[in-house]
């Protein structure tokens, strides 16, 4: 018995939970003045920020999460005390069509809002895929008018620059699933008559739309393939077709190949592919007017252009569908060079607040993929790193000497530096050590000499790393500027000079 | 068949799940910005931003939310498809803590980090309590001295008041589990040679600890009673007691009551209660140098003092604890004035890191309620809702203008104005009160005649409603300077203009 209670408990294992992960500080900095690049440009085109639960009611959620059929399929849920059902958001789409819902009666109408926050998808993790990411959403709901559409991809270029892509770097690609539904309509697949009323029918559509999505992917023979008799990846898996006939698949290949010179052209030419389709006709004149709009705002077709290949692959999209595309190359984890590819997108859902009310209520929205943003500007080396600059070090030399060292950081605080007092054990080598990790700028030495002399000495970091690689022994190292002692009442102004050497 | 196939699905209830919110503009705005100010300290005092998973494997958590004994109690928890437990995260020092465990290879020592996130309490939501809020906190991992405490006290003094809180509206009040400890050994209830080993005495340490924690709730008579025979309140619920003598009583309220005029005094009346106790006699000298630090760092006792009446619930605390109470006073939900209370709360805690590793890390850090210390902003008028103002509307007089007003909205933005076409459907009177809706500052009309003429109609609604309140008929108030004609062409600077005027 004695032995038992004093057996240790077994001590868990320090590790994240299977596809989650930890941001450390310049990654963190990053994301955090990211996200405040992008959410002042929403700000700027009078978007609010709304800030809602991580967890919902599963019913308010839906199921609307691509590729998943399983009921709870995608999301972390549980059950309440009350024996009702929870789950963690997996976007940012389906609690905002529940505040709408919610709060119709009070909010402005159109009602502008962002919000900024973790999804999680309940998925077999893999490399570079986690459940846990930060999405950066803008939506309009209550504006029937495609002008909402084309500002929101207005909004997205700006955010984009704002955030450190280039110009050059990036499209903003455009399409409507009206004129998707056109051709549908045109091949059989679709009654407008009756959109949602045949399960059969809904799912067939459904699978013709993912198969178009997959032209980046696969290329034009292979969305063939699956809009045909279905298609054999490399491992031999195989993925069901549409079973569409060859001449419904040109006219499908038709239209994902209409891109032409310009909007104008590319709007004649889907005019022809729909055909005697309303639906089809009056997507193109959407287009049209998204064209207009985004042209009369200064929006070249280098920033934003009519593409047709566009889908996105959720189901509830009732009309303009937008992607961000990030148009450089990178070389993917095989080493095989290509596009950087899509980093935001979104679209018209005017029925999910419907879900709720039972009255259509018109929205419109993006969604950027913050964490997808980041590695762009990591490989692109365009990341904004200032924030990780480190604090000034104050060695602690002298263990009886803390009130003091304390006081000089207070001092430099004070002014608006960061700085700190080394407060772990150890020896100078290993303070400078620490202070090396830290990134610090500038490490403050006040020994018993110093005390008695009324100084301070005080290493410029940023130098001495530069002058080390150069310079061999360590005498001419301490004989070089990269150290100078100062009067301890120039302490501030002093490494205020040092920092600004290098800014 | 058919009908049942044409049945609709029942609507979901547009809802948030009990004891979960959601925050609008500017309330939204209101953190955001307050959020910001605290850690821009955190960083100004050399801490760095982590940011780890929402969710945790639940051993990784550990049970220390106070008042809960249920495995599982107090969380939101659910099974992986492996078969592993998760949960959501219920504070931020025991993800800290993992990561500490998982890369203390790698991470600098002492490791300062600052993190800011949600965190969830599967606990009764009730009036004000709800089951997921904002915690800001910082902690420094590997730093023993108490130096890291005294930073962390004048840490916590400085981001209240960079948040908004008055100087005079605050203490940062310190004590120490030692010095508790000390008199937990001078009763007998605590052996500093077997500190965890006996589970009843363990227990009824925490039960005295709980008892001297209720002493702003209960009032001296009533902790009397909770280290006695237990107390009853109002409603007839009982709680036990710790079944302590008269004699244990009055040691332990003698040292709750032991605060003096000065910090020097404190700590000689805490020496003469610890006694022979060596433990309580290390806390008394760790507090000595605490406040010596503040001092030197030019804190005065109105900002942070040493109070020996203050515990924290957490039984994880294994040398200073500190938290910050707001000293206003607010009427509660009764009625009935009240001081505000505490808003944040820390301490050193040097086993955390120890249940992952085996090893000693020594550990302090601190929490600011994030909905606390916004709620008392509000209290106290000085929330910052700079954010909350609205954007310029540029009334959407003729629908086939669109183009047109996105163009004059595109030159608002890019001078960094903030502005926004109305995108809804409605006359112009429904877009005025959209605008009023929205604290829009300006608003922009250009109808058939206005663009005819080449100008711009400017209303300054600001302006405008202050005269509405003085001035009874319409002709009267359109005739006031309210409402200003301008060239097309000086959009910008006019708008710019008006916007001064309230600035």
């Amino acid at each position: 018995m004695a032995k038992d209670k004093k057996q240790k408990p077994r001590r868990p294992k320090a590790e994240a939970p299977r596809g989650f992960r930890d941001s450390f500080a310049a990654e963190a900095a990053a994301r955090r003045s990211t996200l405040s690049r992008i959410t002042e440009v929403y700000h700027r085109y009078g978007f609010d920020p709304l800030e809602t639960s991580a967890i919902e009611y599963v019913e308010s959620l839906g199921k609307f999460l691509p590729d998943v059929d399983r009921p709870m399929g995608g999301v972390f849920g549980f059950q309440d005390d009350d024996g009702q059902w929870l789950a963690l958001r997996y976007d940012l789409t389906a609690p905002l069509a529940r505040v709408a819902a919610q709060y119709r009666q009070d909010l402005p109408s159109p009602f502008r809002r962002y919000a900024v926050g973790s999804v999680w998808r309940n998925e077999k993790p893999g490399p570079g895929r986690f459940r846990e990411f930060t999405q950066c959403d803008a939506d309009t709901v209550g504006a029937a008018s495609v002008a909402a559409d084309a500002e929101i991809c207005a909004m997205l270029a700006d955010a984009l620059e704002a955030a450190g892509i280039e110009r050059r770097d990036y499209q903003v690609r455009i399409n409507n699933r009206k004129v998707l539904n056109g051709v549908m309509e045109t091949i059989g697949v679709w009654d407008p008559s009756d959109p949602d009323g045949d399960p059969a029918r809904v799912e067939r559509r459904m699978t013709v739309l993912r198969s178009v999505d997959k032209l980046d992917k696969f290329g034009p023979e292979g969305v063939r393939l699956l809009l045909g008799p279905g298609r054999e990846d490399e491992s031999g898996d195989f993925t069901e077709g549409a079973r569409l006939s060859a001449e419904q698949i040109d006219l499908v290949m038709g239209f994902v190949e209409a891109e032409r010179e310009d909007g104008a052209a590319t709007c004649a030419r889907l005019r022809e592919l729909v055909g005697a389709s309303e639906t089809g006709a009056a997507g193109v004149a959407e287009l049209e007017q998204i064209a207009e709009l985004l042209d009369a705002q200064g929006y070249g077709s280098g920033q934003a252009k009519l593409d047709p290949s566009v889908v996105r692959g959720l189901g509830y999209y009732t009309g303009p569908v937008y992607e961000a595309e990030l148009t450089f190359e990178i070389k993917d984890e095989k080493g095989r060079v290509r596009r950087f590819g899509s980093v935001a997108g979104g679209g018209r859902y005017d029925d999910l607040v419907k879900r709720f009310t039972g009255q259509a209520t018109p929205a419109t929205g993006v969604s950027i993929g913050v964490d997808r943003l980041l590695a762009a500007l990591h490989a692109t080396g365009r990341v904004n790193d200032q924030a990780a600059q480190g604090p000034v070090v104050i060695l602690a030399m002298d263990r009886d000497q803390m009130a003091g060292y304390q006081a000089m950081c207070a001092e430099l605080r004070q002014a608006g530096l960061r700085a700190e007092v080394f407060l772990g054990g150890g020896n100078m080598a290993k303070q400078m050590k620490y202070a090396d990790k830290r990134a610090s700028p500038v490490a403050v030495i006040e020994g018993d000499q110093e005390r008695a002399d009324g100084v301070v000495q005080l290493k410029d970091l940023i130098l001495g790393a530069k002058l080390a690689q150069e310079i061999e022994s360590r005498e001419e190292w301490t004989a070089q500027p990269a150290q100078i002692s100062a009067p301890r009442g120039d302490l501030v102004s002093e490494v205020r000079k040092m920092l600004a050497r290098h800014s």
